[in-house]
């Protein structure tokens, strides 16, 4: 194992992973080590270049903290976790479909009753999101735990406050008896994915684009479901088709209707997929 | 750009490179992009393993420092980074080859003359250097800088003390008139790369050793010359032939030679390429 060339390192690597107890783990590490390679090979890559790239990714590890997750935009940005999510949520027709996490989910917020302000001071126009949470068959789920989160229309989650005094524009809510769940919130608006990290470095390089449109998260759980991450995106928003993070689909899309109030209404229906239907 | 799926989604993550101004940007955007998506399509990745792959990458990211450069190291097991060196350094016949950087160099070392004690302190055996720095021909290049940096008997850099007080065994020479230099150092042990962040836990998910075997770290430019980064191995290591970084050259492996006053002696000629005859 001396004098390992151009064309014979990257079979000394693999031989090097023949111990690997764990089957997954050296499935995973061998493509990933093909694949790192090919791409060094295929682009010839300088040892300019490469020492770039690992200052890229140490900047981006840098750059993250208990409130910022620059990896997962990155991974974002690179179409990996729209992949990733296509790939593990082929559901049957009928199901709603599922989007990006995105970085900015919070565990274990705030709980809320029916008909409570998750807002909680955020800036916004105060609107009321109501729907369902269903079956394949149509069939209520009662108990549903509903994660809601959103940017205020400042185009900023609080957890990107420099001292959010306390959660705002996120809480769980669960599905009543019939299924339906219902709250204020204010609208979701679009807005940039922050720029000021090195991701944010990488789209000007590419001359691209930092827009999200406007959307609203949601993550639900029921027991005998599979779990939904998902958004619902906002009818009208000039960032539909070229979403930053490439996370649109079609069936999200819905109207938030201003009513005679001043109050906008959204309407949205989930239906899960159960755990026994799921496709192979 | 609405609904894309797992076989959609590469085409349209390309598609947003076009504005990109840097032909070269360009197309190592689309090479990364092309073998991150292959990677996971392959390894038909699980929203699990993303996620955990986000932590290890922000770990990795976490872990570096002034001092400590983990994502080098992670390169350097995966064997990116002897790759880069091989398809970046392939000199005429009779030149000096070249090795991996590794992650301990410090830029702007303290420079010594001809004969002091690069040490400084460090424990271990105590040796001499000697040698030449030559152009092909076997003419000799004076005033190179000669940049020399490795572990001590302990297996440990200077910079991996908590509190070094003082840099110890680097520096940087000049090579002579005759293009000689000579200085004394400590002897060069086999030593572990550091287990105790993200690689190291990969390592052990893989069942890898963590040896590097003993090495002298030698960065040398010259007027004329394309820079070497090499290392001078010690004959004999255990682990000459399973370095956990892929970086030993036949070529650079000499025999330090106990002398009968009980000094180590190492002679080594080092002949740079003139930037003239660069192979295509």
């Amino acid at each position: 194992m001396r004098n390992l060339n151009q064309d014979t390192i990257t079979q000394a690597v693999l031989a090097r992973l023949a111990e690997t107890p764990d089957a997954r783990v050296k499935a995973l590490m061998t493509s990933l080590v093909q694949h790192l390679h090919a791409f060094a090979r295929e682009t010839r890559l300088t040892e300019a270049e490469w020492l770039r790239g690992m200052e890229f990714l140490t900047a981006t590890g840098q750059k993250c903290s208990d409130t910022r997750q620059e990896f997962i935009f990155l991974s974002d940005v690179l179409g990996l976790s729209m992949l990733t999510v296509a790939m593990n949520n082929d559901k049957p027709q009928g199901c709603t479909e599922a989007t990006v996490l995105g970085p900015f989910h919070v565990a274990d917020a705030r709980r809320y009753a029916h008909g409570a302000d998750l807002a909680n001071g955020a800036f916004g126009e105060p609107c009321v999101v109501r729907g369902r949470v269903l079956g394949l068959g149509g069939e209520p789920i009662a108990g549903a735990e509903i994660d809601v989160w959103q940017a205020d229309a400042q185009g900023r989650y609080d957890v990107q406050y420099d001292a959010p005094e306390q959660p705002r524009a996120r809480g769980i809510l669960q599905s009543g008896a019939d299924g339906s769940f219902d709250f204020r919130t204010i609208v979701a608006e679009a807005y940039p994915i922050p720029t000021d990290g090195p991701v944010g470095g990488l789209l000007a390089l590419t001359r691209r684009h930092p827009w999200r449109p406007a959307h609203l998260h949601f993550r639900i759980e029921a027991a005998g479901y599979e779990s939904l991450t998902t958004h619902v995106f906002r009818e009208g928003d000039p960032y539909l088709d070229s979403d930053a993070v490439f996370g649109v689909r079609e069936s999200l899309v819905a109207d938030w209707v201003r009513q005679p109030d001043g109050v906008y209404a959204l309407d949205f229906d989930f239906v899960l997929n159960p755990t026994t239907c799921r496709q192979p």
